[in-house]
Order: C-alpha cells, then sequence, then structure tokens
C-alpha cells in the first residue's frame, strides 16, 4: 500500500465510522504512525440515512470526506480500499489494494445488513446501511409512483405503491414516518392523476414492541404516532420470504408489494482470519475484553458495532450504536498509547446518554438514562443533536437549511432519480446512464 | 402511457431543460393539455455541472423536480420516460413507456455530446452533459488520485493525475479552472504523501483561441486567467484518437493520460421519425421558421439546442446555451395559445443578454452586447446571475451557503466517491455497491 516504514509503532485502524473516526482524532498526532483504511473515502453519518432515502437531504450534506478529517495529522495515511483478510500469523490486513503490516491492528468496520441467510429476501428486498443504498431507495420509491401511473392494472398499481418496512428498529421506525409525511404532503400533490390515499406503509415487527431497546413509555408513544401518520404497525410478526411481489409471514398475514426494505437485522462486518474462538456465531461480532482487546490477541482490537464487550451487566455488549462506538474509538487511543508507553490500560466505561428517535415533523421520542418524554420538545432535542454531531460546519449549515425550508414548506425537494435502480434489473444499470 | 382524452388541444413536449421548462410556465392553465415528457424527472441547471464534478456542489442543489414545477398547472400531465421516434403520420410519439397522440409536438430534446464519429475516443473518454455524467467524472478524478498513492510506477502515475480536457468552450474552461484551483488548494492537503505539483491540466481547443464565441477581449482574459492558474492552455490542436492511455492529436502532440473528459462538440438529440430534409446532416438539429415550426410541419416546433433558426443575421442560429432556450420557449407558448385561437403568430425575436463564464475564484469574463469586462467584478456578477437563475429558493439558499463556504475556507467538501466510476469497467459496476 505504499506506506513508509517508520521507527513509528503502525496502528491499523479498519474502517471510518463513528469509531474509526473518534480513534484517529484521538491518536492524532501521537508519536505513532496510523494507517486508516476504508472501503469509501468519506464518513457517513448514518442517523440520517433515511432522510437521503425520503429526499429530505442530499448525500453530500451527511457524508464528510475522511482526508478532510485527518488533513493535518502528522504520520498518518489513508487508503481507499476493501479489506478482505486479516493474517494474524504474520500481523498482516490483506486488501483489495494489497497487503500491510501492522504493529498494533483496530477492526472498526461496523456492522452491515443481517438477512439471516434468506437468500431469496437478500435478493428482492432493499437495505439501507449506506449512502449508495439510501439513494437506490430513493430511486426506487419514485420510480414505482412513476410507473404506478402507467399501468391500468389495479392489482400491479396497489403493489407499487405498497410499501413494505421489517424491521420495528429505529432506522424502521423513521423510515415510516418519513414515507408518511411524504404521503400526506408531497405525493398528492406531485400525482395529481394517482389516488395517492391507496398508498399504504407497512412496518412489520417480529416482536412485541416497536423501539425494543428503548423504554416502553416511548415504544409506546412511537406507535402512537406512527399510527397516527396512518403507518401500519404489525407486531409479533416474522417475515419468511418475499420473491419481489409477495411477502409470506410466519402467520397468514400476506403482502403484495414492489418494494420490501429490510432493516431487522445487523451482523458484524468482519474480514475473515480471526479465530472462530473470539468470535459470536452468527452476529459476526468479535469478543473483547474491556480494553477493547479482541479475546486471544494482544495486539489486535475491536471498537464499535463490530466489538462485543460483554459482561455481567451488559450480555450483549454494548447497544450497536454511535455512541458506544465514539466513546470507545476516543477512550482506545488512550489506551493504545498506554500500551505503547508500557503503562497500565483503563478499562473503558460507557457513559450512556440515552438514545432517541424522531417519527416525524415535530414528533420524536427521547430516552434520557432516567428520564423518557416524546412530542416537540423531545423533537428539537432530536434536531438540535443531530445537527450538533453532524461533521463539518458546511454540513451544519446545509442540513439546517434544508430542514427550516422543509418545515415551513412541508417540501422535501431532493425527490430526484439521479441512478434509477430497480432491483430485479441490477444487471441492466449501467454506470454511464445519461 | 395513460393521459385522458379531453376535448382541449393536447401539446406534447419533449424535455424538461431550460427550453422546455420555460414553454410549460408559458402554457400554464391555458384552455390546453399539456404532457411533459422526460427522461429525467428533475430540470438540470447544466451551466454548474462542472461544479457538481469538481465537488464544489452536490447533485442536488443544480437539480429541481419536474413535478414540483408543474404541481399545480390544470390539465398538466409529466411523464419520466425516453422518446425514441416520432410518427408525424399518425401524430404519436412512441416512447419507451408507451406512445401518445399529439395536436401540438414540441421537441425541446436539447442536446447531446458529440463525438465526431470517433467510437474509440467516446468509449475511453467522459462527457459532462448530465448530472450522472458529472458525478462520474468526481468519483473518476478522486479514485485516479487514490489508485495514483498505490503505484511505484513514475509512468502509471504521471498518467493518473495528468489530466486532458478536450474543447475549450465554457464547459472546458470553467472545468479546467475548477480543476486547477483544486489543485492549488485542495489536494497538497489531501494527498500529502502524493507530489500534487506534477499534477497536469492540459485544455486543448482546435480553433485560435478559447470561448470563440465571446469577444475576443475575453479570450484573451480568460486564457491568461487559465495560464495563472497553473493550466496548459493548447491552441489549434485537435485530438484525432484516445485508447485509454495514450491521447494523439493533429500535431506531434501526445498527452499520456488516464483521464479524457470530452467537452469538445454537441449535436441535438433527435429522435427518429422527423423528415431528413428538416435535419442539418452532423449537427442533427432541425430547422425551424421563425415561429419555431419545424420545416414542413405545421404541428411540430422546436425551441433549444435541438432548434437551428437559421437567418442571415445568425447563419448557424442561436447560440446553443440557456438564454435562447428559455426565450423561445415562453414566445412558442404564447404562439401555440395564439394558433388554436387561430391568431397571427409573432416571430421570435432574440433579446441577446450577453454571455459570461467564471475561470475560478475572484476570477469571471463577461460579454455584454456592447461591453466586456473581465475579473473580481465580473465575477460577483457571474455569482449573482447564476444564482438567481436557480430555480427554487432552497437550491438557491443552499448553494450560496457552499459558495461561501468554499470561498472563506477555500475548500470543496463535496470530494466524495458515492458511487465508483472507471470508464474501462463499466460492466464490473453494480447498482447496488454497498
Amino acid at each position: 500500500m505504499n506506506i513508509p516504514n517508520t521507527n513509528l509503532p503502525r496502528i491499523v485502524i479498519i474502517g471510518g465510522g463513528f469509531a474509526g473516526i473518534a480513534l484517529a482524532k484521538s491518536l492524532k498526532n501521537q508519536r505513532v504512525q496510523v494507517v486508516l483504511i476504508d472501503k469509501h473515502n468519506y464518513h457517513t453519518f448514518q442517523p440520517l440515512l433515511y432522510q437521503v432515502a425520503t429526499g429530505g437531504l442530499e448525500a453530500g450534506s451527511i457524508a464528510y470526506p475522511i482526508r478532510k478529517v485527518v488533513q493535518e495529522y502528522q504520520n498518518f495515511y489513508f487508503r481507499l480500499g476493501f479489506v478482505n483478510e486479516i493474517d494474524t500469523q504474520n500481523q498482516k490486513v490483506k486488501a483489495d489494494i494489497g497487503d500491510l503490516r501492522y504493529d498494533y491492528l483496530v477492526l472498526a468496520t461496523g456492522s452491515k445488513t443481517n438477512f439471516f441467510g434468506n437468500k431469496e429476501i437478500e435478493r428482492n428486498s432493499v437495505a439501507m446501511k449506506t449512502i449508495p443504498q439510501s439513494l437506490n431507495i430513493r430511486s426506487l420509491i419514485l420510480e414505482n409512483f412513476e410507473q404506478a401511473l402507467l399501468t391500468n392494472d389495479i392489482h400491479d398499481r396497489h403493489s407499487l405503491i405498497n410499501f413494505v418496512l421489517v424491521g420495528g428498529g429505529p432506522t424502521g421506525v423513521e423510515l415510516a414516518g418519513a414515507l408518511a409525511e411524504m404521503k400526506k404532503a408531497i405525493l398528492p400533490k406531485d400525482y395529481p392523476d394517482l389516488d395517492v390515499r391507496k398508498m399504504q406503509i407497512n412496518l412489520i415487527q417480529s416482536g412485541e414492541r416497536i423501539l425494543d431497546t428503548m423504554s416502553e413509555k416511548s415504544s409506546q408513544a412511537a406507535e402512537d404516532f406512527l399510527i397516527n401518520l396512518g403507518v401500519n404497525v404489525w407486531k409479533n410478526v416474522r417475515v419468511t420470504g418475499y420473491d419481489g411481489s409477495t411477502v409470506t409471514t410466519n402467520t397468514d398475514l400476506t403482502f403484495e408489494s414492489a418494494t420490501v426494505i429490510w432493516t431487522a437485522g445487523v451482523q458484524g462486518a468482519l474480514p475473515s482470519g480471526i479465530d472462530t474462538n473470539a468470535i459470536i456465531p452468527r452476529a459476526d461480532r468479535v469478543k473483547v475484553n474491556e480494553f477493547n482487546q479482541v479475546e486471544g490477541y494482544d495486539n489486535i482490537f475491536a471498537i464499535g458495532d463490530i466489538a462485543a464487550m460483554l459482561s455481567d451487566k451488559n450480555p450483549f455488549g454494548h447497544p450497536m450504536m454511535a455512541q458506544p462506538a465514539m466513546q470507545q474509538g476516543k477512550w482506545l487511543g488512550e489506551n493504545i498509547v498506554k500500551k505503547i508507553n508500557k503503562k497500565p490500560l483503563k478499562p473503558f466505561v460507557y457513559n450512556d446518554k440515552g438514545s432517541m428517535a424522531t417519527i416525524g415533523r415535530n414528533k420524536a421520542v427521547v430516552d434520557l438514562p432516567k428520564f423518557h418524554f416524546h412530542g416537540v420538545f423531545a423533537w428539537f432535542v432530536w434536531i438540535f443533536v443531530h445537527l450538533f454531531s453532524l461533521i463539518g460546519f458546511k454540513n451544519k449549515a446545509v442540513v439546517l437549511t434544508n430542514w427550516i425550508y422543509n418545515y415551513i414548506r412541508l417540501d422535501r425537494e431532493g425527490r430526484l432519480i439521479i441512478r434509477p435502480f430497480k432491483k430485479k434489473n441490477v444487471t441492466s444499470f449501467v454506470a454511464d446512464e445519461v
């Protein structure tokens, strides 16, 4: 990878998400060489992906060039590449852009969509973990509406404007709310020659309640918000199949739908080569101790979604969200420096700042560690926290401009099909479409 | 296409560019049925494509949903589709989404890149007439830099950061200027481990001077600006071939380059079926009279780039730019209403407001009909005119925010490879790249 060999210990970080960037910042200008590898040249602010998918924000507003973050760091190298494998024997990462020796390795690869082995669902549904995927969903929703105008077959038309969102976590809930807002304020004006009242938004949750990592009070408030917005919330229903037209479930409920958005599960985005004893099967996350050291390795660490720091208090590890990732990244930076200087490491302590989700205009739920609230004030808190968390002044300013405009005008002008997307015809897609 | 048949005369407009949108606005709520067909669901503000290509603006900031423009128009239908052919005998357009009868047809299909029949150049170079193409160029530039870091072969590295822009019109000039700004302010900071001084920007013009539709004074000023920015301006050189690595010319000048951006020619984007007598060979534009009627047809009109209104004063028709297109669109709307009401039509009169181009920060050239100027004030005029011309308040606000930020911080944060693009590997591209 053309990284100069120096006397400095080399720390290789795989992944420029919340965890990787926090670690990079924490290692800024220490006496180490840092190589950060990511498959994108930008950091993605994942909590706002659903707004890109529904045309409320542009992709560039929630992406930030990684090179810009690390521009002024000494002995810092960014490489755009995808790491397939770790050779722990020879202390090397193997990527599509070549191999690289490491002294310390940090897995910050995050998580990817988990279809639980169902290839049919994987093939026919769409996921929303990355910006390209969000843009695909945006195109797909709009293409379906355009196509619905062209058909006289009532069955086809219904299927084209019947949306099925699988998974009642924050992503599914926020996306359902945003779609419901589009149905209310935008689509009837854009498609006067279509009966938009017939558009259905179905949110399917396998468990007892949506947002099941939040408080029961917040789950209930979110569900009430969604139902008021006209979303059909199906609980205790598990999707078992989707052939591209019919969604089957473990009950006798079925859906005819051209669009299934799958947010029902995640798994670690784990390169191969890590000892299987350190891996939680199916979840593909790696077990780490309280110093984020991967089980069985002295110089391999994991932070963020990929890391499972199991304890009696957290039998499944920390929640797979931005907050633990950022805190672990920052903490590990300090610990690695300690380790290099042969000082004792400090066990990670998670500072739970709470969690939140927005359901739509003026509607959000917020769980603070000791206090739950929802409604307009919660929504302002949500706005403030998300604006504040975005990297970069320009992104903050542009997102705020968009949000004020969208709020006042009840509009979302990003309803653009820049790259057409039809899941079934992926092969007919050409990059230089004009 | 599922358009209801009414007693109103049906006007079919092909194309939602400057001409088509101006015509649509001009026909707003007249006693006619209007069907606007475009292959994109958005209007593109083409003069700023080069800023999308160089990361200064996001795609969404220069695109505007066509449905939003026509949302409140009565008897107005938008259809997303591509028209292949006109059946003038039966008064029908034939599109990929079905056929449609017309009473009046307006070709507002604009222009596309002209490779003058050179398939090799077409295959290996990239064009910049659409938003997807601009995003491809953005990705390509950044991918080349990332790749240049990885190679130890000096020849390859040179080729990857050697840029050849063919065509010295406004597009080539503005793109060259923007690349030169990136070379100066951004790339050395982003790629500290690469010698960015070795990056070359070559602008190749076949004629005597660049911007040859502008005044000689402006051509000279623009050339001086470019040369000061470090661009190599080659005049009287015609590119004859490009095999993906070597650019050959009609002189003994050659270039080793991984990136050739072709802006050297345009031709009409003409559907088939129009009588060949009405078509200007090679240019693929249609001859129209002073009422924008296509030669030989009573109820077929053409406006904008596709229309050639030849006269002694304008032996090649009006310039293929936004101004004549918008003026013709507005004018034709009034003429069609006159025609339906059996009133005499008014011959089109072009109001030449001048032309302009920007070369970079504080640098622009402006030609008013009787007055030419360049420099900082010209640049402010350019900024003001372009902001003012953008459709929509949100786009204006976001573009202004970006420009202020970019100006103050000497930065462009849109340097994001959202969809990787390598011209040679188009087939390996998949839509749901993650």
